[in-house]
């Protein structure tokens, strides 16, 4: 697989059936009422591992010759993500984590089963410790956006979107590395092309939209920002072509904006949704009305990219 | 209508039909690996106001003639039920709440567009009020729980989790007045006659068990328990025989076994579910792999029935 194609993103649904979750599509009256929007939030929290990356992991794993040993380095969703798809293929999964990672995180981590190595954040070297494990192992290094089939795999969740509740006029997509977002482009690109796809960033880490502007990926500085999922300091080599061909916009969410969001989603939608599944939602609350650009009520789908946050931290944020 | 049967069910279903949410079915690895069981968790937290309340409220409404206004006495999830059916059938709604309700609650009825009338819960008469008010508007009151058309409407949650998942050896169900619990009787009586059904109360109240052994309903204190939606005092007239004639036994769950479940399904599911909600699933948790009496691994369906908490009140629980 070189450069994905709608037809990866379908082939990776099926490679997917019966394994993710077909998350549930929620919505809330008061929501609509509030944005003058029907909207539409693909519940990606609800999937497996907590997150969309389990999409991309488990897809990028199937296509890896049976039995090769993976090795990722995440402190996020996508450490969960490998740990679990290498569990259920029968895979051994090592996971290169900062010593300093939460505990609840490692414990995740290892309790799907994987074998974790920490490294020291500031001393460390996670690229070359990742490596030596693959030299010795033999095994394949996952990376968390950058690859077709990851790309591929991360598409389906607006496949999914598209075939359950039909068209769209706007679809607002969380924004780091750009996996999920240009595998959403590409399922938007045939299922939907009247739907206008809009990626959002936290507003302290505007790579993307910087990058698109320069014309080429623009590297930064760690963005200080609560969407620990969207702290990414580029974008992927061949995820930035496709957002820039396909993409209608990159939009900015504040962390104050994201936790009123992940505060609402708590007290209307009964769900939690981590700081950087919110980006969509934000986004859409501002701006989904007038980029719609007509008198009607547009029809918006927003995915809600992620659960996994630490439930003391959630408390501290939304009480 | 007089005594409810399975038929009712499904004419409610009808009524429902593209109103009430259909709740998505929600599973956890983890949580079948702890059990030993295949649990399948009918969502209704997820449910339009919160809770499997609206069920019953609007079938109840949609029962009365064209225009009737209605009354009912509530400081939870049932309020919230009634106001919102009132509102989309365009009925006028009067909500009779405790003064010191929780300032959410009150703002939260009023939003859905009922009135709300205040009294002093140490002095007032709530049953008085209702009934001057019903006199003076030609009001219905629309109980919580002791009404054919409300158990009818309760009793969709189980059909349509029937219908989502197919066949169940045990499924657990919250129990307070008993109108859910009834109605799920009523459903799988007919649609699932080899499934077991058992009702859950508060360890605290546990007066539907004390029914059944004394042979009608006994009344018993306010009982002090965080499951604040089964605080009842005592059975319903209506719901009791069906209990008694159909249920396969009754449980209890202390309130510490709740502020677990709460914590595993934030931890886990990435969902709110208030303390009543748990009811079911700390039973499942504690009494499904026994309660099977086999060597396989049992279907278990468990209903966590509401989501509505205040979110500094869950924040203090779960953190």
């Amino acid at each position: 697989m070189s450069t994905p194609t709608s037809d990866d993103v379908r082939a990776a649904a099926a490679t997917l059936d019966g394994i993710a979750h077909r998350t549930p599509v929620l919505t809330s009256r008061t929501l609509d009422e509030e944005t003058g929007c029907e909207i539409l939030l693909k519940a990606e929290n609800l999937q497996r591992a907590g997150a969309f990356k389990f999409r991309g992991a488990f897809t990028a794993l199937t296509a890896l010759p049976a039995g090769t040993p993976v090795v990722a380095f995440s402190s996020g969703n996508h450490a969960q993500a490998v740990a679990l798809a290498a569990r259920l293929l029968g895979r051994r999964a090592t996971i290169v984590m900062p010593q300093d990672s939460p505990a609840a995180k490692l414990a995740a981590t290892r309790g799907y089963g994987a074998e974790v190595v920490t490294y020291d954040r500031y001393t460390g070297n996670r690229v070359a410790i990742a490596e030596r494990i693959a030299t010795e192992q033999g095994a394949a290094l996952v990376p968390p956006f950058d690859d077709p089939a990851i790309i591929a795999g991360q598409g389906t969740a607006a496949l999914e979107l598209f075939e359950q509740v039909g068209e769209l006029d706007l679809l607002f997509v969380p924004c780091g590395g750009g996996g999920l977002l240009s595998g959403t482009l590409l399922s938007a690109g045939t299922l939907a092309p009247g739907c206008q796809v809009f990626g959002v960033e936290p507003e302290a880490g505007d790579d993307v939209r910087r990058s698109l502007a320069a014309g080429e990926p623009v590297q930064i500085e760690v963005p200080r920002t609560i969407a620990d999922g969207a702290q990414t300091t580029r974008v992927g080599e061949q995820t930035f072509p496709i957002i820039r061909d396909q993409v209608s916009g990159i939009l900015a969410a504040s962390d104050e904006q994201l936790v009123a969001e992940m505060r609402f989603l708590a007290a209307y939608l009964k769900i939690i949704v981590e700081p950087t599944g919110c980006l969509g939602l934000a986004a859409a609350r501002e701006h989904a009305r007038d980029l719609a650009g007509f008198a009607g009520r547009p029809r918006v789908g927003v995915i809600l990219s992620g659960g996994n946050i630490d439930l003391a931290r959630f408390a501290e944020l939304v009480a």
